[in-house]
This record gives structure tokens, C-alpha cells and sequence, in this order.
């Protein structure tokens, strides 16, 4: 099954499930996360689509919008230097341990929503599979790791490399708000391969390519791992890393431009649509902007 | 005003006010970010204080157990290398950027909590001043951060150096549940100085000493950089980094052993005591322990 999470309102949001590619059965939970919080979620969803079809009580896919994935998600999660094929290439070994930092969900963004930097010049992409976890995990093995993903969506890990390349650590290039946009749906595994075909492009032209089986840390790996010094719960996402091709490495260094529009697909599952709108000089202890004051409610800022 | 958060059963806490050293007056929250979360909660504090003191309503402090300070904090931020003596002292120059990590809330644990560790043989300390945000705060320059400042409290960022050094993100060295102690209280900036004493003792023995008026990047400093990219809120939490003396840095190394006693003291906030248990080998995929499902209660698998 398909699952996602639309924006119903000012700050609202509903769990869906995808029929087809052109409606949704709301069902009764304000996100993705909150859903799969609850242990019976694939009877729910069963039921509640069951329910729908009697009574059509279908949304039209034209008729809303799609909301980040996982709006709340508790934790955040990814891994750097993951394509086995992408790190030999340049000539290194492969690595022992996979190179982890956190996000918050203030980072992610929805599916085709823009992305707006302000204070950054070098805005660039990173096209990713994404993993949400299903179930609480700690210090498991990789095959309760793999019994505990709920399913497979698609990210794309926007790095702002001025700041990344500030100090040491990645973090700040990594968390500005609402840069991240993860969805459109998670797949659930029974309906999809198990290696993917990821791949970016900018402004139709394809930047960026790899499949999902040269990952040096696959998904039950890399949540096994993480598992063993932190709790994972359902509706954390692990973000799995990106293949060659982003624009820092290129020669010279290109980065995203105001108006570029950035697509990230995965056959499969599908596809970000995010234009971009950069002011490289604002942000700069200027004037506050009205914000969110709740904790749970991410999405609160973005309308 | 000096606040807690209280155990009150398995799983459950509420906010408190310290009355002097001996007793705690409950408040109508479940910890001290629900209650920073609530604007008026000032007067909120005054008006429970007055209340209790009529009906004598008060807690012994011997019959509680204090809960990490804030156990749903949606942002813990970390700031590395920011002791401006200690750098100089090693030969550096001053950053022009803060150093900053994430954490997650999981990290946190009790004032006076045994750190279990699983799976390090070089588990390590660093003593620090925390921050506490009262209030949003986004794109804010120094004075707006200044403001939004709720209170001090005391951390330590206990490390397990080597999984710090497995790879160039910190992230996983630092992530460990319930490793990191925070508390005993936060004190409101109308009751302290703007400078801090910070010390850490390992059995007694002084090991870490700075003052944060030696820190590169103050309180207010660092929550202005911070928001410039992320938005804070009422109950986030930022360390502001560790003084020198920390285990990794001395010849040769020193790092916590099974049954240490680990203390951190800031004058005029309070002090953390932890002992510490280390199995060293443990925690790689062995038996899934029973952890809590909840997203919103980080105390839950402590007791």
C-alpha cells in the first residue's frame, strides 16, 4: 500500500492512503507517524479503505495538497558516503562504520512544495531513499531491523555547503528549516524490489544517479546499527545516503540558482517536485518572522 | 526561581518549584517544557506557589526522584570547541563559527540517574553549561535571544570516544540514551550571574575547571546563530560546550571506568552525581530489550 500525509487546513494534516495515482481514503490519524504509532495501522487502513469504497467518500489527489511525509517524526536520521560504487570510484576504501547525523522535523518539507534559503550561496542537492520505521527498535539485529520497516520513500538531503563547511561538523548545512522534502507516499516493502533506482535531476537535466543495491549500509544494516545505541520508534525516518553526482563535487562546484526546480525520484515510489528560491543575504539577525510555538506541529510555519 | 521536573510514578512527571533546597511545589504540568511551553507561566509558577504555601502543600525532597529536566525537549543542540582559553591554551586559533551537533531527547537522562553504557570501552566527560529557551525565537539577533533565554542548568555531554571516532560526524558518539544528565534545576537569569564556574569531578577528583565568561560564543550568541537557520521554541535546549580537562585529551587517555562516580557542579545552579556502568562489550545485536512506543515519553524505559 501507499500511504501519505495531506494538508488539510492551516497547520492540519491527515493520514491517506493512494488509490491509484488519483485519490486518497483519509483515515483517522493527523499524519503518517501518528499512524503507524498504533500497532493495528494496516487493519485500520484496511478497514477504513473498505469503508470509502462503500460510501465514495474519495479525495480528489487535485484537491490537496501533500504534507511532508512525517511532519512530527521523532527522530531524524542519516548516513553520508553510503554508494559503494560512488566511494570506490573516487578511489577510497570502503567504510567500516556508517558516517550518521541528525536532523529535526522542523527540517523536512513536503513534496512539491518551494524551498526557501535565506543566508546561503551554496545550495546544493542530495537525492536519497529514505526509510520509515514501523516499529520500536533497539539493539536489534538486522533481521528484526528489516521486520521493523514500515516502508520505503524519497528525500532529498538539501545541503547548504557554506554552512556545512563551516566547522567540523555537518549539522548546521543540514538543518536549515523546511529544506528537506521527504513523501510523496511510503510504499509499503510487499509491493516493490527491494533495491532502488534513485535519481536527480535539475531542471529536467539528470545530475544525479544510483541504485540502492551498491549501498554500502542497507536499510536493516543502518537501522540495526543505529539501534544499538539509540531507540528507534515507529515513524522515525533514517535517510540512506546519495549517490554521485551532487554539485559540490563537480568541477567547477555548481550549486542550485533562484527559480531552479529540483526533482527527485524513485521508480516505485515516485517523485519530488521543489522549486527553489534563494536570497543568499538575508537571514542575517534581520527582523523575526511570526513562528510556530508547538512542538508537534511542524507544518504550522509552511502556510 | 529554580524549576524541576519531578518522577511522581513509572513513567510519569510533573514540573516543580524548588522551595529552598528541602521541598518542591507541584505545578499543573507534566515537565518543564510542557510548562515553558505556556506564556503566562510565570504567573502560573507565583500563583501555585502562593496556593501551597497556604494549604502547605509541599514535597519533600527526599521522597522524589528528579527526571531528566526536560524529557521531551524537541531540540537538543550541542556546541562544541567553544572555550575560548582552553583553545588558545592548545595553540588554536578562536573559531569564527560554532561547532553544533544534535541531539535528541532519548540522550537525556536524571540528575542523579546511574549512566549505563553498553558497547564503549572509552566513555568520557564533559561538563557544561545548558541553556534554556523560554520562548520562539527565529532569525533573532542577540538582544531577541538574550530575552527569550528561560533559564541555566547543568549538563554533562558524556561521550563514548570511540564511536565519536569511527567516523567525522560526532553524532553516534554522542547519541547514546540516557547518557546524558541534565539538571538539577533551571534558574531563571534573575537569580544568577552572567558567568558560570563549571567543574566536573571523576570520585572526588577535580578534573574539568572553566568559567563561560571565557566562552567564544555566550548564551544569547549561540541562540541567535542557531536561529538563523532553525526555528527554537519554549523547552529546547542548547549546551554550550565543555572546558578543558576532558579524558580523551590527557596522556594517556582517561576514560570512566564500571562504578565511577561522575559529578557536575555549576555554582549557584546545582550539581549532577552519576555513577557510571560500563560493559564494554555488550549491546552489539544481542536480545531487543523492551523499550517505550511513545514518542512523547523519553522517561518511560528508565524505570
Amino acid at each position: 500500500m501507499k500511504l501519505a500525509t495531506l494538508r488539510t487546513g492551516k497547520g492540519t494534516t491527515t493520514a491517506a492512503l493512494a488509490v491509484g495515482t488519483e485519490s486518497y481514503v483519509p483515515l483517522p490519524y493527523s499524519n503518517l507517524g501518528e499512524l503507524l504509532a498504533y500497532p493495528g495501522w494496516r487493519s485500520v487502513v484496511h478497514a477504513q479503505a473498505a469503508a470509502a469504497e462503500q460510501d465514495a467518500k474519495l479525495i480528489n489527489a487535485s484537491d490537496v495538497e501533500l504534507a511532508p511525509l512525517l511532519p512530527t517524526a521523532g527522530k531524524v536520521i542519516c548516513c553520508g558516503l553510503n554508494y559503494g560504487d560512488h566511494i570506490q570510484e573516487m578511489g577510497r576504501e570502503l567504510p567500516e562504520y556508517p558516517t550518521l547525523f541528525a536532523k529535526f522535523a522542523d527540517t523536512l518539507t513536503g513534496p512539491a512544495d518551494a524551498i526557501e534559503v535565506q543566508g546561503s550561496g551554496e545550495v546544493d542537492w542530495e537525492a536519497e531513499l529514505a526509510v520509515v520505521v514501523g516499529s520500536a527498535l533497539y539493539r536489534a539485529d538486522e533481521e528484526q531491523a528489516r521486520q521493523a520497516i514500515a516502508g520505503y520513500t524519497v528525500a532529498n538531503d538539501v545541503s547548504m555547503r557554506d554552512w556545512q563547511k563551516r566547522t567540523l561538523q555537518w549539522f548546521q548545512g543540514k538543518a536549515f528549516d523546511a529544506t528537506t522534502p521527504v513523501g510523496p507516499v511510503m510504499v509499503t516493502p510487499d509491493e516493490i524490489e527491494d533495491h532502488f533506482e534513485v535519481r536527480g535531476y535539475v531542471n529536467g537535466e539528470l545530475v544525479q544517479a544510483g541504485n540502492t543495491g551498491t549501498l554500502v549500509f542497507g536499510p536493516a544494516k543502518l537501522l540495526s546499527y543505529i539501534s544499538q545505541f539509540t531507540q528507534l520508534r515507529a515513524g522515525d525516518l533514517v535517510l540512506t545516503g546519495t549517490p554521485g553526482g551532487v554539485g559540490m563535487g563537480m568541477k567547477p562546484p555548481r550549486f542550485l540558482q533562484d527559480g531552479d526546480v529540483l526533482i527527485t525520484e524513485i521508480a516505485g515510489i515516485g517523485r519530488l517536485e521543489n522549486r527553489i528560491h534563494i536570497n543568499p543575504t538575508g537571514g542575517a539577525t534581520t527582523q523575526p518572522l511570526v513562528i510556530a510555538t508547538s512542538t508537534n506541529n511542524a507544518t504550522a510555519t509552511k502556510e
